[in-house]
């Protein structure tokens, strides 16, 4: 049991200069009792108030220096405060604010939501177990307009999709991965370079791109990327909700449309999901 | 990876009177083949767009008798027609249509969409494996407005919520549960009568109710009733998302709120989840 | 400038049976001054604060009868307390909630949140004005299966669509209406009639139907029934939106699909919208 | 009558550069006639489905060289086509894709969706009448974080707001600006400078900012600083949907909270909205 979407913001100073970070926290507990399921006994219950206020707290107390080191200090304070709890999880996502500029000049106060990928984190904690933190990106929508395919795939009775050496590729990214054990890391450092990773690997080269023979090499290659370049990642899980383009027909209107006009379809819309995990990690 | 939102509508005819299911279906498959992720080798990949018109025609062909008989064809046919398939997952939901009566006569061919809590289930089969059968309801709003309270919780600096005896208990219910070894049942009945259960241990006798000392005493006062009236239910899963209500203080406006005014708290909001297994099916 | 969704709810008892009454208030005034917005002079501005107040006092004593008289009562309020207000404008959208049964037996204090068509309503004036009432329903989402068709229509070279005189019919309802000079109206009664009225004029005869050979049409039958039937109603202005239902093409699968599987197309979705008056109600 | 949410990509390409405009359309007729409601005669009745057509087949003639100007010709082609035609109304809205870069380096076929902003358009014409043109900005969030106080406004029995002299101002915005008579101007670029003008207006100096002492103040500074430095816009209506910051009270938690911990209240949530035009528009 616990408190989702626990919305705020904390606003640091420096002078004239003002530092937001507006976080939406959700924070779970598994107790060692079961007698409020059985019984109504509500001895050990934490409220889920009290871990509102707890979460508040902390917040004004410590900062938000990173969402991880957040999510960390949260399950910390739960596992080391109440020892009637057997598991605790933390789960951090940032409402993406953005200082404005004008005209190159950074604004003292002043800031714009850009959604343009969603930064979320994840702590968690059994008793007497490991403290463990998960980074990841979500609502992250790209498109490519060419070198993208899908051919040789299996045949049967009921396919009726054409080959296609150049269709456009666009989708919606999720992507979560582990950091093992964790220490001393600078998690704002490393959420940037993984996501320059993911821009990197989905689109290629930018004079030319690199051609992507499917949606699961596509998620390969941004898996691989991450793990060669990032050394901290430990597993990345990539998920890639893919919408698809179809070329309007306009035979019957008298025109041959070029893949100038193109529709979407929204649903049914495929999925790609894949985990991928260092060797040296999974031998641990 | 998969196919997810197939959505489509099954229309059948018993002379002048019109039957519908409209549902969504999402069908996961996981291939014993990795080369299309190492190697862009999509020899073995089964499009999403055939699973689609997979869907389609077992919906042309079998109709859709129930749900969870609808997601068994589903998983069967992955199966059985392709050896590369490890792993095979449907879910399939309703769209809440209700025929239309008019005076207490129900229309022949008119419906009209009342979603007072989502049908849905889910089928699974590894290779080799059994076939395993989930059905569920979701986004079922409740609410009693007295014999609900809050007491006897633990305590400490971070308290501040106050203990009460009368409040008002509002949730959203998510309830999901497996049918172990699934046979000849009657999914539609079977539905109905955990619909039934779940009403009846949430709000209690008509004319009285009954005191519900928590959320977690709820949540487990439906698995029990559930597992207790319902002989198929083998493992039920429970999850209850409640909004608080908070009596309005008018003091400073002169007037003395007897929770007559209250005001929902959407975010945050309380979660309470439980799982709970009949014993000879955890022995088995 | 107002305040949007103010949300709270009402909770009335007559012994052990209580009746729930939630809501969704907007109230918008206008008000006789500039200088706020030229000079940022405050002291005519009622703070979206103290309307919020406001409402929620109104509440407390008056309680919510039916929610057109709650509107008013809060037009009201604004136009004879504050001077410096020139119009007022307040909505009022209902949750739907619905006393739970038990085997026929209504519950004291339980209830279901069952969203087939909200109810909202409004109510405006100017100073030295009339006070008008509005009422509606919205999210009423309906289907007839057959008896709908759309032939004849205008054809050019940009015409691909067949004419039909079989297919679903599938819309989304908006209706609003004016009681036009209001007096003392049961709108509750009046209410539950326009809803009837809909029902039946969109579906026809419960062992046959009507046939609808237009959207137009079957907005214009609506209005028609609810004028005729329902004398209090001025003007009447609905809108269908709909959704198409397309037969899936199954002839590359080998099928003949005889109306048996159909997709609906969400998106693009025609619209249709008339506003109708009484004769005498325009002379006036 | 009219088709809303038509869907679309118009892909163009420069040798190896591409560029794309994803854009959703809304059209709307009104007819002169009313048989089609009256008798179901749809002789003159341009069905939806044409109304697709000829949005998809104007995309693919003409491509999308701005909104505006793709808005103005398809009101131009139903005007000009169908006699039968009163009154046409063209909404389009852009899915912002923006071009990715590589370090630093334009790619030449990968965009990334950045909602920080919804470009719209609007043209409508009635029969004998002019074209008339509007453009707009939405679901534009901006915060500043001080700079923002409400002081001296009016207080009754009612008001409990405090005064306030350094709050958080945090809204979204809606600004929709009328061309007037429309001649050949460059859309994009005003499209731009009156953007910069909003996020001028609402944040001051980018070292200190500038006092807001209301929302309706703010609201007219914008509309102020648009009409002042971009000539082309006759009327500009501003809607500002702000989202209050309450300073968690934390005495009871043993902590002074100095405005470093705070909650956005999301619902209620204050509304403010002002239309102001050009004195020489007015006058014509």
């Amino acid at each position: 049991y616990g408190k989702n979407t626990i919305k705020f913001l904390r606003l640091h100073k420096e002078g004239k200069k003002h530092f937001v970070k507006e976080v939406e926290v959700c924070t779970h507990l598994r107790l060692t009792s079961a007698q409020e399921y059985l019984d109504g006994n509500n001895s050990l219950v934490i409220p889920t108030d009290t871990m509102k206020n707890i979460v508040l707290v902390l917040a004004k107390k410590n900062g938000i220096p990173t969402l991880e080191q957040f999510a960390m200090d949260i399950c910390k304070h739960f596992m080391t405060t109440f020892c009637q709890v057997a598991y605790v999880k933390t789960y951090v996502q940032e409402v993406p604010w953005q200082r404005l500029h004008e005209n190159g000049v950074a604004h003292v106060h002043s800031f714009i939501c850009v959604p343009d990928g969603i930064r979320f984190c994840e702590a968690e904690q059994c008793r007497n177990g490991p403290l463990v933190v998960f980074a990841g990106i979500k609502d992250l929508k790209l498109m490519k307009t060419t070198q993208s395919g899908f051919e040789g795939f299996y045949k049967n009775e009921h396919t009726t999709l054409p080959e296609r050496n150049d269709r456009i590729l666009c989708g919606e990214l999720f992507c979560k991965w582990s950091y093992g054990e964790c220490s001393d890391f600078d998690f704002d450092c490393i959420w940037t370079k993984v996501r320059e990773c993911i821009l990197e690997a989905f689109s290629g080269p930018p004079d030319c791109g690199e051609y992507s023979p499917s949606y699961q090499k596509t998620v390969n290659r941004i898996q691989m990327c991450i793990l060669s370049k990032v050394s901290q990642v430990q597993v990345i899980e990539v998920i890639l909700n893919n919408t698809f383009y179809n070329v309007v027909d306009m035979k019957n209107l008298g025109l041959t449309n070029d893949k100038e006009v193109l529709v979407p379809v929204e649903a049914p819309y495929g999925s790609c999901a894949c985990t991928l995990a260092r060797k040296k990690f999974l031998e641990a």
